[in-house]
């Protein structure tokens, strides 16, 4: 995957940023490097792969990403080890999945020679940016919008496909309390929540505010219907452990297929736990947290890896979990990050060597 | 409400583009007048309204608007008179409206007084580009967008606030052909179909396209959970005549309460006609264009103001509708266009007089 026939021209930046960056001070997803990667969609192909100095695009206050939010994003890291080489975690499954939502969203495909050659590319310049050390990491958010002039509700014949780095630490800190899903809705069967599209995300913040206002950092969607299944939370798939069963919700056209979310279930059935991948209903849950056999619950998602949930919240009740001992959140979190950081063997083929010091 | 405390500071042109316009050949809202109407929300506060000349704007890459789709809009039309009084139709409701939606999104509520100067300001300056002549119109378009830098998904800290205008002829060229949705759905209980939101546009296009490949313009959404009940159009709410009787889904939080609706309905009882807003079944209407007792089915939005419907498609089964000689939706276009137009009375009081010649 190393060769490529994308063409893509670069322009680099006369002064690097990079030793102005107080890396122990990161607000996640706010400082960025210094390049980018900028594609065009016109004429029905995408032309003209660039990689140039991070900086603010001139785009017209008619473009259609504005007014019709069309479009998707994706979310990856890459990982350096203690020698100094750079690893991507699974991108394959980034850009397959970019490409469907994409799709979803009548948005063109993005060539993946193009993807990949420009991950090389950009990283191989700013590998300075990407910190050693475990929880260090650069966060990678390809994306592509709309751009085509135009304020009549109809698809763009215009694209940008932009890919931004920016260096983070751990995504959370300390453990999330969740609340669950009983008025507001995620998305809906035949819409577009299995699909990283943009509308997803602003569509939560209300709903997720008025969690945190009650002292929950996020909620836990659960159908629109009914609200009697767990489904996800807003950038994370939920795991739950009862007794020593793991159970996850399966995918559907309303949850994202989460990459860390199918890296969990490989690791938990390598190592024998029983993986229960069905619908759970709230009322289980609940019967569960009452009866003591509900162990753990926690969020999976590139960003924060793994977040244990240290409450649910439902019918104004608080539901608190007790520590375990062998908590499955804390060894599945150790394992992938081994992976991430190249420090145990990668049984699944999961690790992708990009550039090295 | 032609007095105001907004301070809005007015840049003009230098050279107007009006005389270059062709306007017997305008595509929907491509084409933009010479000013826009720019606000900008920043540390808790709207501010620096500014009228300036259109144009692209300057926007990091990294703007929440981009990632998760944090946005509004508003459709409202300007109609100029025989004697070059300009109108807007009910703009309260527009105003209103917008605040739901921003309240909906995470987006702080936009300041009446500025809206109101805006719109009378930006009208004056370029009201020459709004055409007299029935089916001429002048589209108004604001919209509120987040801008803060930050790939994370939580609610900006800082927004715009624009309008654009956009000199427009009528919004459908003939009859519409429409199928209902029996797979893919617009909006969840719970979710962001009441706002006008940005992502809920978007999310359409791909099943839209998917219709229009089988001969109908527009898709006629229904309920998500069964695919049971008839709501509304991608921008249009849907009106039903069985018999005399005029049925329209009631708004909900998947609806958009339109304002050409309600309007509708108001110019309707006045008639005498039986207005029913009531969930109406799709095997209902099925029944009806069996039994002859469906006379018509219509749109109504802002855009097209009635769009009349020719047939319908549904479990591969196409419904042609007879033209009828006394047609509620020929009636109810030509009154609201009337009225629009200024050349009847306005019983309602729903022309509001902000510019002339
Ligand atoms: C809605 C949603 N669910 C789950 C996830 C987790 O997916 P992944 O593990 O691929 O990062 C994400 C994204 O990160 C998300 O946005
Ligand atoms: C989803 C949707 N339904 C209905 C309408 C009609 O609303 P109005 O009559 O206020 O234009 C619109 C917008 O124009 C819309 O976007």
């Amino acid at each position: 995957m190393n060769t490529s026939t994308a063409n893509i021209s670069v322009t680099k930046v006369t002064n690097s940023r990079l030793a102005e960056v107080d890396f122990d001070n990161l607000t996640f997803g706010s400082t960025f490097t210094d390049h980018m990667f900028v594609c065009d969609f016109k004429d029905g192909a995408w032309h003209n792969p660039a990689i140039v100095p991070y900086g603010p695009l001139t785009i017209s206050p008619a473009a259609k990403v504005f007014h019709y939010g069309q479009a998707v994003f994706e979310g990856m890291k890459a990982y350096k080890d203690d020698n100094g080489e750079v690893f991507l975690f699974r991108p394959e499954q980034n850009f397959e999945r970019i490409n469907k939502s994409s799709k979803r969203m009548a948005i063109p495909e993005f060539p993946r020679d193009i993807f990949f050659e420009a991950l090389h590319k950009l990283l191989d310049l700013d590998k300075g940016w990407v910190q050693s050390g475990v929880g260090n990491s650069l966060y990678i958010r390809p994306f592509a919008m709309a751009t085509q002039v135009g304020v009549s509700a109809s698809p763009s014949d215009e694209y940008k496909f932009i890919i931004l780095l920016s260096p983070v630490k751990a995504y959370y800190t300390g453990d999330v309390r969740v609340t669950i899903a009983q008025k507001y809705s995620r998305s809906a069967d035949g819409g577009v929540g299995a699909a990283k599209a943009a509308g997803n995300y602003g569509a939560q913040f209300y709903p997720t505010n008025l969690a945190r206002e009650k002292g929950f950092q996020q909620v836990v969607w659960t159908d629109s219907n009914e609200h009697k299944y767990l489904e996800e939370a807003g950038t994370m798939n939920v795991f739950f452990r009862i007794n020593d069963t793991l159970i996850t919700a399966p995918t559907s056209d309303r949850i994202l297929d989460g990459i860390t979310r199918k890296s969990v279930i490989s690791l938990a059935e390598r190592a024998g736990i029983d993986v229960d991948v069905r619908r759970l209903a709230v009322s289980e849950l609940v019967d569960a947290a009452n009866n003591g056999s509900l162990k753990e619950i926690f969020g999976s998602g590139t960003a924060a890896v793994i977040s244990p949930v240290s409450a649910f919240g439902y019918n104004d009740k608080v539901y608190d979990l007790q520590k375990q001992d062998d908590s499955y959140a804390t060894k599945f979190k150790q394992q992938l990050m081994d992976i991430q950081y190249n420090r145990s063997e990668d049984p699944f083929g999961w690790r992708y060597p990009i550039a090295n010091d």
